[in-house]
């Protein structure tokens, strides 16, 4: 295992030892200890839970940390397309970032979130595949344009410790938001419910769907795994019998970069928030989000506060997830012989083929 | 021990222990090693000494280390209200942000200012209440809106280690400052110096008065201790006799909020400078201050570039001082009984009650 | 040794150790561990490389690493002026930031790029001149307004493991930039090839000299090295026989902090780039940048991704000749007696007499 950039890279019974190990960990285990190796968090977009838990697994691994910012202050503004003539606002191109950095550290752990203009260059993860292609090294997506690996893995770990059942039901349910949010989450959670063989509802507004590529990558989880995807518009419909309901906001692919038309589209939904009113459609639904949420935006109150969330467990699963996986990536530096049932990033992810599908 | 919020709520004895190992560890000693325990630092606002001194100490623990910055490209903003709607700036509510900080930490340490605009919501230390409330975890308060018990216990130990008498006079003067600043560090002073038991005198001009709570609780302090507790508008009186003269600007509670009303109730006071024309009143005393310090607004050159000025060693102490008290707090994580003579932040500290004084 | 603030200070002798030391670093050498030592790193300005090449090496020494930012959300603004009263932007003076830094830590290294308003202003060098002064520690310049010695080190160190002739021929080409950047690292780089002994030509558009005072002092370099130094606008003859181009755009001293004059100057130049065209003229030529380089304005892709650019390796170079340079700083703590061949900064540096050169 060489990076982890979406987990449906990750052959499933890899998954399911990184998650078991996941479990060790969140009960006391361990972490084994690399010294004088080294791990590279960059981050080009905020964070709180991504920071915190990777400092600290880089820290229970015993990790040399090399910690870099985007944006004022931080490191140079990185141009990502080829052929350019480099006149304008950025400093450096992702080629000479990616190599440099290659050179100082073992893994690299990128933040990179899309810039909101182009659906194409977005959908393209141009700072993350720069990364992969150019530095020489690992790397861990901390949540690109196009996936939130490191968050799935951490859902993962939560559903196995709240005993959620393999063919067990998740709700991925939009939700209301002032601003159109990234797609990264929302196709992990999709991916990742899929591949674990889950009967999988998302369930939006109509012009809130999910990119027709992601779509049919699910599907073939779902096939591989025995598990289902659905997509729907009926939430009165879409809730009944689920074991998770898991809320997000996310923007729509028909206004992506039009900020007036976007808020057009999304005005009609703003009691698309989850409330008690919906959970008491099932009685056994646990409610889990990735945080941050706005409250009483996208789950009120009375949701995120009552017995039914477990979203601050799986916030911590992600020092848990990640550890797991700082683990595995830094033996098999150790002892490059890739461990049976991982592999690195495989061609048929979507993004592979992105440029074909928007050209 | 499982927090420090503000000096006053440590028991005198504990105090004094914590001092007495701050200048043993100036003296050279070696601080206790902490292997696998961690602290978060989570600073909303700018720092030199506290990141600084921090970091060093939580080094010389052997601590595995967190840090977070708020505002652009760090943390998301945090909401602190109870029961909004969050369709504002902020992403993300503190009882989350300080709950999930609360798992992947073994201690918090937090910067958090006041915003400025409410006197009753600043002074309900709205950021610091949160993180205490509900991380889960003790929190370390690195200068909130009320409090800077890292200074205070710095001073402390700054005032022992030049020998001020336990009965000296402290002078705690309001300076000049272009900008209304904050009452953390002359709280923190008064009820510092009123705990040791000295004869403070307060002198500011009748608009700057420091908040009636606090004048309160210092006044119980120094009943405790034997000291005294003065409020004076009359420079010429205040200074002669004093063994310390502690320069300080900070904002008037009349105008909280209002720039130009400010501007208007501190203009005639561009003379409230220490010089050693003021300095020449009291010929034993030293001078300190917290620093930053504008030069020749809030003291003059000669003043702190001369022999009394002892403000380097006392921001040396900050590392010192934060170093015990880091040993103090996790000590108790492997021995939860708490030492004898030391407490968690006490319900008499005057802000559990600021909800009563506002409303 | 005590500090680091330019190459030139230091004996070629000891350049010439700590070369050697950082090529078997390069070749997987264990670094020196320094248990309890402390290293802080400031920066003033944005970095990648250097950020990342410094926090790589005080972890492979084992140094407790302090890292402050300036800017919003990090360090006060700092007032470097002496006598000036302070009621403008600057919260705090270089005395006191600096005095108390030299408190936490064993050693301080410094990023502050100049201000680009005045010539006068920025070649005096003063926030690495306050660090210096003031702290009471080393101080390692990570590039200020004159010099950027660890980027100088890290070329000697790359210009021996390509096996570049000690008295080979390298020529530092300007290049058309949008942005007129500082002279620090032409200025090192001048300096590095005459200590070096290498035949250096300078080939820049006639605004575009570099300050006389470094002129000078590079020849007096070159004349204890047996190498020269000579400077031109004649690009069609400069690159002939050259074993190095190395490439680097600054602005013009004529127009120092006159954006519109700044650019009209640089406007004819448009073509100063380097391209294939140029290199044809040496055959035998590495091409080199310090990075970061903007693509197809500083250098063609076609050089840059062509098989004779060594920039990767040259930036890979920055972590291992730190590494050394560290070794040597914090072994010379343990055993104050200074090795032979190394010495403190020298009296006489060109910026030791930059008052006299503009007043």
């Amino acid at each position: 295992m060489k990076g982890f950039y979406h987990l449906g890279d990750v052959a499933t019974s890899g998954v399911e030892r990184l998650v078991a190990r996941a479990l060790e960990l969140r009960r006391g285990a361990q972490a084994r200890r690399f010294p004088g190796r080294s791990l590279g968090l960059v981050f080009f977009d905020p964070s709180l839970r991504t920071q915190a838990s990777m400092q600290r697994g880089a820290a229970r691994l015993g990790l040399e940390l090399v910690q870099l910012q985007g944006g004022a202050g931080g490191m140079w503004g990185l141009e990502t397309q080829d052929g350019v003539v480099m006149d304008g606002a950025n400093a450096e191109h992702i080629r000479e970032a990616a190599a440099v950095l290659g050179r100082f550290v073992d893994v690299l752990a990128v933040r990179a979130f899309p810039k909101g203009k182009s659906l194409e260059q977005d959908f393209a993860d141009p700072l993350l595949e720069g990364f992969r292609r150019y530095s020489g090294v690992g790397v861990i997506n901390l949540e690109s344009s196009l996936w939130h690996p490191c968050q799935a893995l951490a859902d993962w770990t939560t559903l196995d410790q709240y005993q959620v059942p393999r063919r067990g039901k998740l709700v991925l349910t939009w939700a209301y938001h002032p601003k159109p949010l990234p797609h990264a989450v929302p196709n992990s959670t999709l991916c990742m419910a899929a591949q674990r063989g889950m009967e999988v509802v998302v369930v939006h507004p109509p012009a809130f769907g999910l990119h027709a590529r992601i779509q049919e990558h699910a599907q073939d989880l779902a096939r591989a795994s025995g598990g289902s995807v659905r997509f729907t518009s009926d939430r009165e419909a879409a809730f009944a019998g689920a074991d998770v309901v898991y809320a997000k906001s996310w923007g729509s692919m028909d206004a992506w970069g039009q900020a007036e038309r976007e808020a057009a589209l999304r005005a009609p939904y703003r009691d698309w928030q989850v409330t008690e009113r919906w959970m008491a459609r099932t009685p056994r639904a646990k409610f889990m989000h990735c945080l941050p949420v706005r409250r009483n935006v996208v789950v009120a109150d009375e949701v995120l506060d009552g017995p039914r969330s477990i979203v601050i467990d799986e916030a911590e699963n992600r020092l848990h997830a990640q550890t797991a996986l700082l683990e595995e990536l830094f033996a098999s530096l150790e002892n490059p012989t890739t461990p049976a049932g991982l592999s690195g990033p495989s061609a048929a992810s979507p993004n592979a083929k992105s440029k074909e599908i928007y050209s």
